[in-house]
């Protein structure tokens, strides 16, 4: 079964796409018995299917024309599977360590299938909401970002290899603009999609849309954000973007890449790492009391 | 005659050309009787013909695939006459006061026919050097510059358009990687091409390849000019890029546009306004002893 236009699957269509495509057959040893599929439905964007058969595994993600969580009303390009999946083939060259191993990726569909990250692993917020420590995180992160974000920057790549890929990248507007509306403009005034615990947090939220002095520094970093192609970054480098065991960490969810500022990808993980920081005394319980949790 | 190859034109060819050319053909009156044609070849890059009839005029500039003054040991992309054109046109639509029409361009030629500027228009380094004055000249250059910069960046423009033309502008990596070169790489170690007044000039020369903070802060701006996508620049904004009268100012040769910084264009083009000033001296004579002299 080849498909010559975009249709959305679902789970029984997505069973005989497996079987027409072998890259995907193969890896459950060709034989679709005793197989499951699962759709998980907790991504913002996109539909993924975990695929477990005694066989073998892999996760099937496909991009529809809009954001899942919002709907229709918010249109999003499916071509922001091409960028993820060239996303993840380089990022996962320079750190493979660190990235699920791409199987196979159809255009037409705007399809990814890769590897399929197995218990124990975990969204990494929801290991720092359990109270989870994660000994080897930093050392994975740091890893993953030094070799990702160093090996396509000028500091080592000709000027001919970094304008190619920063010219590719542009064509990911739609998510970069993305991007840009709800980290550096939507948070500092009054916008259709802010959410905050309310009404404890009322005042809090006012007082950062009324500081202008921080206004005018978030625009001057919402320039440089769409202005620097200094590297390859991620774009989302969130708790919601990893997955880990206490050995594995795993970088996924890489549509929103493009050639911009390295500043945002770590600025994004640390920040993530002070919110999950300050948030422990939230989660406290009798069986955990968090004073002593160093997490990371 | 048309070409399906490019094809480098002498003063000869040049004239079948142009007769093959509706849109070179009727700038002439349709009539090649009385024609002169004159090669002016004091630029640095390319050739560069002037057509005159009693009908009309115009100019034709063709790029060689390396540079002329140097020679065929440095090639460069005659590609580079598509992004001389299509800035042309672009600065033109922008500031069509400061901008010549362009009437014709050949991408297989790589050749550009535009408006010729006639007499007593030269390159404002020479009207300088004669010590003339150009009491509009502040003002057209600030236009030129306000206009061409900000309508590109994206204090004006949507971020589809400016990453369209970002990613276009990509193309013309090979003009930018020698701008890098001769402007922030090669006056600040030895180098094949760097030239300066000897013995008078040496230890000045030394100064500055010696001064480590310097070369610091030229790597800053040096990483600025190849990942800051700011706005569309012109590039090479000298004063041997503009030519005037003491009514016209007209901006020329934009063959390293891409997008920049804003800050290369407006700083290449004030520094050379302060070199241009401290020269004066030396060309004082007996006629204009160029002591009250403010130029601009």
């Amino acid at each position: 079964m080849a498909f010559s236009e975009f249709r959305p699957l679902d789970e029984k269509s997505l069973i005989e796409y497996i079987k027409a495509v072998p890259a995907l057959y193969s890896k459950l040893g060709n034989n679709l018995d005793d197989l499951k599929v699962q759709e998980v439905g907790d991504g913002n964007l996109n539909f993924v299917y975990i695929v477990v058969a005694p066989g073998g595994s892999f996760v099937i993600k496909q991009a529809l024309p809009y954001i899942r969580c919002i709907g229709e009303s918010w249109p999003m390009t499916k071509e922001r599977a091409y960028f993820e999946a060239v996303a993840l083939k380089e990022q996962g060259r320079l750190s493979p360590e660190h990235v699920p191993e791409v199987y196979h990726f159809d255009r037409t569909m705007s399809l990814i299938g890769m590897r399929y990250l197995e218990p124990p692993h975990i969204i990494l917020r929801k290991g720092f909401i359990a109270g989870i420590e994660y000994p080897l995180l930093a050392e994975h992160m740091s890893e993953f970002m030094a070799k990702t974000l160093y090996f396509t920057s000028l500091l080592y790549r000709s000027t001919t290899e970094h304008k190619r890929d920063v010219a590719e990248f542009c064509g990911n507007v739609e998510l970069c603009r993305h991007t840009a509306q709800v980290v550096f403009s939507d948070p500092y005034k009054v916008s259709q999609y802010n959410r905050w615990t309310s009404p404890h947090l009322d005042r809090d939220a006012e007082a950062v849309r009324e500081d202008n002095v921080l206004k005018l520094e978030v625009a001057e970093l919402k320039s440089k954000f769409c202005e620097r192609a200094q590297a390859f970054i991620h774009g989302d480098l969130h708790t919601g973007s990893v997955m880990v065991t206490r050995e594995s960490t795993q970088v996924i969810d890489p549509e929103f890449a493009f050639y911009g500022p390295m500043g945002f990808d770590i600025g994004a993980f640390v920040g993530n790492l002070i919110l999950a920081f300050f948030a422990q005394d939230g989660h406290a319980d009798q069986v955990n009391d968090r004073k002593v949790c160093p997490l990371f």
